[in-house]
């Protein structure tokens, strides 16, 4: 198995109190992570499947992020109440989850309205 | 511009001192990482490529590891020597370097003859 299917990274980052940009975490901890690992496990897909922990991503303001590759999914906002969508619907059965997926306007780009000026960042 | 058209993920896994697997940094810092920014910036991709740190990649006995998605072109041994390499050649030109990929016999599996057995892991 040369590959993961899915290589799946959870932002990790945590920022100081006051930071201008917000973290995916607060603690340095991710449940989302933890569930992400223990629900591609009990789906048998441990081997094929990487839950990664990651810094940044750079969408803070959208967070908690996490990106699905090779699909290139990323994921806003997301709850531990999501996982188990995102695992049967996307890692399970290859259909991403529409309603997580941050909006092709918010993403990659310092213009998005919910980012606070580049200056400030 | 919805995704970035090269997402790059460098392991920043330090590990205490004694661990039965390898650290990819040594201190929590990588040049690897500020070198790909930079020469990926000074191309004129800062904006279209994302040069991220991630946590243990899980490929640590092949380490420093880096994977380069949505190719899933996953490099290991790699030096700050490398990465005007995989900047000009892979980044820019699309082609991977494929004397730093790792082994496919390597790759995602605890079988990998460099690797301890997983008892020990």
């Amino acid at each position: 198995m040369p590959l993961f299917e899915h290589h799946v990274f959870v932002c990790h980052n945590v920022r100081p109190e006051g930071a201008p940009r917000p973290s995916c975490t607060t603690d340095g901890k991710s449940e989302l992570h933890t569930q992400l690992q223990q629900l591609t496990k009990a789906a048998g897909l441990g081997n094929t499947v990487r839950i990664n922990k990651s810094l940044c991503l750079d969408q803070c303001e959208h967070g908690p992020n996490v990106v699905v590759y090779p699909e290139a999914a990323w994921y806003g906002g997301v709850t531990p109440g999501d996982v188990e969508e995102i695992v049967e619907s996307h890692i399970v059965g290859g259909r991403p989850v529409e309603r997580l997926r941050l909006k092709e306007e918010c993403l990659n780009t310092s213009f998005c309205e919910h980012r606070a000026p580049k200056s400030k960042a």
